[in-house]
C-alpha cells in the first residue's frame, strides 16, 4: 500500500475490545483509520448518511452489525435489536425508515430453532417499526471462528423536505430532552450474561423510536438534533454532540431518571448509568421555548412516556459536557477511553 | 414463539458449513427459514431487491457479508471483494450502484495495519466501481469468537426506468453469454489457503461489473436477465435461473472457457470448475438475434474481454440445466447439496 497507516501504532498495534466500545478509542479508530482511508470527513459523522436527492426528499442510509452476547435477554434478542437499532439510526437523522437488509454470519453448530426464533423476532420487530426486510445474505463460519450468530442490518429511509436534523443545527440555549430513564438495556444484558439475580427484574428498553420522533415533526416542533444513546450511553452521545456542534452542554444530574433496579445493578457492578448502553432512548435538542411541548408530545407516545428536560446548550467554550451535581458543584462528564461493557449490542 | 419452525429439524438440527455454501442446503435455509419467517416469496429471489419508486426510476438494495479466508489473495482481499461483490449484485438487477455501507466485525488481536490495508483497498475499489462508502459501523469480539475480520456491505443503486432484468423475463430461445473464463477466484483462494504452488500463477477475477453491464444497456441491448457466478459457480447460478424462470437451460460444455491453470488446480483438488466461485463473471440472457452484438459489446470492456456464447434457453420441461458434452452426450448439471469450497467470499 502506498498510503501509510496514520494511527499511532506504538500504542495499539492490534485491535482490542475497546476499539468497539463507543468510547474515545473507537472514535479514533473510526476517524484516524476508516475516515482517513475512505476520504470522508468527521464533520459528516451522524447516525446515518443523508444522501443528496433530486427533489426535496432525500435518502438516508445506515448500517450496524450486532454481536450481542448473550443472544436472548429480557425484552428482546439479537434479532429485535438488529431491527430496532438500525431503524433508530435512521430516525435520528429525521428519516422515515422504509427498508432493511439483513446479513447473517452463522457459526457452525448454531441450533436451527434458535435461528428461527431470531428470524421470527426480526419479522415482528420490522412490523412494529413499519419497515420491510427486503434483501439478505447468509454466511457460515467454522466452530470457534464466530459466536453463534452475528447480524448486520443496513437501513434505508426518506428524510422529508425541510428536515435538517444534525449536530451542526444545535444552537446555544437549546434545551436537551431525554426520552426516558437510563441504563435498562446495558444492565439487563450484563445481569443475564453474569447470571446475576436482582431483586427487581430488569428488562431492556429496546424499542423502535421512529414513530415517536415522527410525532415531533408532525407536531411542527423545530427539532435541531436527535441522538440515540447506545454504546457509551448518554455520556458518549453528549460528548460527541458537544464536539460536533462546538458547544458546551450542561446536564443537571438530578434531572436524569434512572430506575432503582438499574441503580442497584450499577452499584453492584461498579458502573455509572450515564455510560451504560440504551436501545430505546434518545436525546432531543429543541429551542428553549419548545421544551414543554416537546416533553408533552414525547410523553404521549409509549416510547417517550418518561421524557424530561435534563440540560441545555451553553454559549461558552470549551465544547465539553458539564454535569451539575445535586449538591450544586460541577464536574466534567468525560468521554471514556474504552467501553464499560463489551458486546452490548 | 407461536410460529413453529418449518425446517426438517431431524435432518439438520444445527447449522453446518453447507448452509452457507450456495448449494441446495443454503437455498432451503433461505426459503424455508428466512423467507418463511420474514413472509417474503421465493419468486422475488434475485441478487438485489428492486423497490417501488414514485417515478420511473426505482431504488435497488442488496447486502452481502464477507468471511473469506485467507483475508488476502492474489488479485484482491476481503475489502476489495466486499465492494465489488455488492456492486455486482446491484449491477445484476440492472441498477447503477451509488452508495455502500460497510459494517466491520473485528476479532481482538487483528493487526491495525492489516485493517488499514483492507480499508485502503475498499476505497480504491469503491473509486474504481464509481460508488461511495457513505456509512459504517465497527464491532469487536473476543479472540476466537471471530476470525480476524468479517465485513458486511449493503448497497443502494438506481434502476433506470424501463429496465426489467429478472429471471421472470427469461424467454425460450434466449441465448446465454458468459462474460469470461470460469473458476479463477475460487481456485486462487483455495491455492492460497492450502498453500499449493501451481506452475502457472493463479489470480482472482474479482472485479466490478457495473460499467460492463451499463454498456449493454447503453447500446440498447434488450437484456432479459443477468446473474453473477459467485458461491456455487456457473452450475448453481444456472440452476437457480432454470427454476426461477421455469425454463430448461442447455449449456455446451466445450464452449465454456476454463484456463489451463484453473483446470490443473481443479484436477489436483478434485473440483469441477463449473461449481467454483467467480467474483468477476456473469451470465447475460439475451434474444438469439442479439447474441453476436452482446459478445462484441462485452469484449470491448476490460471485464468482459473473454465473453462468449455458452448455451441457450429451451422451450421444454423440466426446468433443469442440461450439459451437452464434447462427445455429443447430455447430462444434468445438477445443483449440489452442499458447497465445494467453504468461506470463498
Amino acid at each position: 500500500m502506498n498510503k501509510a497507516c496514520p494511527l499511532p501504532l506504538r500504542q495499539y498495534p492490534r485491535v482490542v475490545m475497546g476499539h468497539g466500545g463507543g468510547g474515545r478509542l473507537m472514535k479514533r479508530l473510526i476517524e484516524d483509520l476508516f475516515m482517513a482511508a475512505f476520504g470522508t470527513s468527521a464533520k459528516e459523522a451522524h447516525d446515518a448518511a443523508v444522501l443528496p436527492g433530486t427533489d426535496g426528499d432525500r435518502l438516508a442510509m445506515t448500517t450496524d452489525s450486532y454481536v450481542i452476547h448473550p443472544l436472548f435477554f429480557p425484552g428482546g434478542n439479537i434479532g429485535t435489536l438488529a431491527v430496532y437499532g438500525t431503524v433508530n439510526d435512521l430516525a435520528m437523522v429525521g428519516a422515515r425508515p422504509l427498508w432493511l437488509s439483513a446479513g447473517f454470519i452463522l457459526e457452525e453448530g448454531l441450533e436451527i430453532v434458535t435461528l428461527w426464533d431470531i428470524a421470527v423476532s426480526m419479522k415482528e420487530a420490522a412490523d412494529r417499526a413499519g419497515v420491510k426486510i427486503v434483501t439478505g445474505d447468509t454466511k457460515v463460519v467454522e466452530k470457534s471462528k464466530g459466536d453463534g450468530i452475528f447480524i448486520n442490518t443496513a437501513g434505508v429511509g426518506i428524510v422529508p423536505e425541510g428536515r435538517e436534523v444534525h449536530p451542526r443545527a444545535i444552537q446555544p440555549s437549546d434545551v436537551i430532552v431525554l426520552s426516558g430513564d437510563l441504563g435498562r438495556h446495558g444492565m439487563t444484558v450484563m445481569a443475564k450474561r453474569e447470571q446475576l439475580a436482582f431483586d427487581q427484574e430488569l428488562k431492556s428498553d429496546c424499542a423502535p423510536l421512529a414513530a415517536m420522533t415522527e410525532r415531533l415533526f408532525r407536531e411542527g416542533i423545530p427539532v435541531h438534533c436527535l441522538r440515540d444513546l447506545t454504546r457509551g450511553g448518554l455520556a458518549c452521545a453528549l460528548n460527541e454532540l458537544a464536539e460536533a456542534s462546538g458547544r458546551q452542554i450542561q446536564v443537571r444530574e438530578a434531572s436524569v431518571p434512572v430506575s432503582s433496579s438499574v441503580r442497584s445493578a450499577c452499584e453492584l457492578l461498579g458502573l455509572d448509568p450515564f455510560y451504560v448502553a440504551n436501545e430505546g432512548r434518545c436525546v432531543v435538542f429543541v429551542p428553549a421555548d419548545e421544551a414543554d411541548r416537546t416533553v408533552r408530545v414525547l410523553r404521549a407516545t409509549g416510547e417517550g412516556r418518561g421524557a424530561c428536560v435534563i440540560g441545555s446548550v451553553e454559549d461558552r467554550t470549551p465544547s465539553v459536557v458539564v454535569l451539575k451535581t445535586a449538591l450544586g458543584s460541577s464536574r466534567l462528564l468525560d468521554m471514556p477511553e474504552i467501553e464499560q461493557l463489551p458486546r452490548i449490542c
